[in-house]
């Protein structure tokens, strides 16, 4: 068993704390350690360092390196741009010399998984059921009809117990309604957390027939002696459930491991202040992470990295992030709009700030 | 007439801009002049600098004179600390000497008038109601049965046109129901705004019988070559309007020159956001000082002089003021609160952010 640690998201919805030059992955959201170093410590028991591998882009290889010493010296893949996971995930399945029946554990490095060890039994689990071949995804238990979630279905005429239900398909973000619908599925219905288990030689053969575009133009390129700038720049942006899951599990060739560890994306500033609630056992709903003094607010995530003392008077269901060169306060409901923050920035070149 | 300028006031719920080393006078909070320097401009067309005089906390003498250097020699009185504005008061009138039938105008100088010309008008009307010794107040226009402020209320039997009004009573901060009664006084009601114009001696004779013990410590410490910080020590905390103003009324002493001049104490984050609404004709009452860029707020003022980009994304209601090492995000209505909070930093002896 390998693993391959997707460290390339931006986090964006998480900025200002989240910036290009530091984003989520490596950003301490929780506790002392970023979450790329959760992610490392979570699988730690699992395997020794040198069968785990990092993907990201390659402006951040020296944080993977600064926060993961033990990294040193090993294959790390650095990206010359972001080019989803399709190409991440081929990427790595290719310049990942291991023999074919090796087990590879693709993780996303900013998500929160509270269960840790539930976590490992799920990825035990998820490798068995990757032993003949079946692409294998980790199924995350609904919390109920989220709409910012890919969904996971099983078929309803299987029942596979320890080695996995096989999955009858993916289906993108839903509306409320179908999410609703979904959760009702006979088969069986899940988040999809992009946590995948698959022998490299099935991968290889699934990339094969599912995106043969993606995987030849890498694997072309690299024979070549391209630069994998050239290389990217040639390829899709596409995500690897789009790109592969999907069209493989209408092939039957997918399977889903239950797992029920406390998952979290961390999606948004509202997602954390719910993380951070559990954790703090909040009194009120106020969460404070670094210098702040508050006065009868309630459901109020402060979060000050600026070095300054945030004071809050009355407030309600409001986040407030404090950083050297930006504050930002936001309506909780309105969390997923930081987003369009940073893209008016992007647009207005603004990019001390991004 | 000459002026007297009282520029001790702390304006702690304008915190954390307005702090012990530069408080609310000092600040420029509507453009670029700050108040002080606003309330000198507004009397500058009624007399030359010599005849300006300033009573201010003794460490704040050098922001004085920085923002006002037409001042520099001219007679400043600096208070070891402050004792209220009935020893400033008295303090001015035994020091500053003229001749006994000259005209005395107090001001504060932590206001904001936005008809200046009325507001000058209005002065020379107090002066010369003041001529028969009368001790003059101007009563702001209410904007309704406000209770954050003191009332003067009219004799029924008066009408002095031109001259002034008699007042027949000073009534402190009232409760909402008992403001709503004022404000139906058959001899009229008015906001007291502590703008005071009176004759030297007439002053001084009211100073001798209603307020003796204040007159008297200041004179015979003065006489007796005491320090300020001794005579002060002696002397009690209390207003010009209760010390004064309220026994002098009882006695028919006091008239009041009504005055619609767009007058606003600026009390409060709210008060200040108001009248920035009005000036700059706020879209959605979205008001914005510094760097700021907002998304779908309402109603809300955010003043950056921290140098940070200040993002708003859905609020309504809300003050934000970020400054170099303190963050406040307030609830509107709870913007008398800050208060609250200075006094808990204060008990915290956190005397950097006070």
């Amino acid at each position: 068993m390998y693993a391959v640690i997707l460290a390339g998201g931006g986090g964006t919805r998480l900025w200002p704390l989240s910036r290009r030059a530091r984003p989520k992955p490596f950003l301490p959201l929780l506790g002392e350690q970023s979450l790329f170093q959760l992610t490392l410590a979570r699988i730690a028991p699992l395997m020794p360092p040198e069968d785990v591998h990092v993907v990201a882009d390659q402006r951040h290889l020296p944080l993977v390196t600064q926060q993961a010493p033990q990294l040193i010296g090993r294959k790390l893949i650095g990206e010359p741009f972001g080019r989803n996971t399709a190409a991440a995930v081929a990427l790595a399945a290719l310049v990942i010399e291991r023999p074919a029946t090796d087990v590879m554990v693709v993780l996303p490095a900013d998500h929160w998984i509270a269960d840790e060890a539930g976590f490992r039994n799920a990825l035990m689990v998820a490798a068995r059921a990757a032993e003949d071949g079946s692409l294998v995804t980790l199924g995350i238990a609904p919390q109920g009809p989220e709409t910012g979630y890919g969904y996971i279905v099983g078929t309803s005429d299987d029942d596979a117990g320890n080695s996995g239900r096989r999955v009858a398909r993916f289906v993108e973000k839903p509306d409320r309604e179908g999410a609703t619908e979904l959760l009702a599925s006979p088969g069986g219905a899940w988040w999809n957390a992009g946590i995948f288990v698959w022998r490299r030689d099935a991968l290889l053969a699934s990339l094969e027939r599912h995106a043969p575009a993606i995987l030849g133009g890498i694997r072309r390129g690299l024979d070549n002696g391209q630069s994998l700038t050239t290389i990217y720049e040639s390829l899709p942006d596409i995500s690897i459930d789009r790109a592969l899951m999907e069209p493989a599990s209408l092939q039957g060739e997918v399977k889903v491991v239950p797992a029920d560890v406390g998952w979290s994306d961390l999606g948004s500033w509202n997602a954390l202040h719910g993380e951070l609630a559990k954790r703090q056992a909040a009194q009120a709903g106020v969460v404070a992470i670094g210098a702040a003094q508050d006065l009868d607010s309630r459901d109020i995530l402060v979060h000050s990295s600026g070095g300054r003392l945030v004071v809050t008077v009355g407030l309600a269901d409001t986040i407030v992030v404090d950083t050297p060169d930006v504050v930002l306060v936001c309506a909780a409901d309105r969390a997923q709009d930081v987003r369009a923050i940073v893209d008016r920035l992007t647009q207005a070149k603004e990019t001390d700030y991004l």
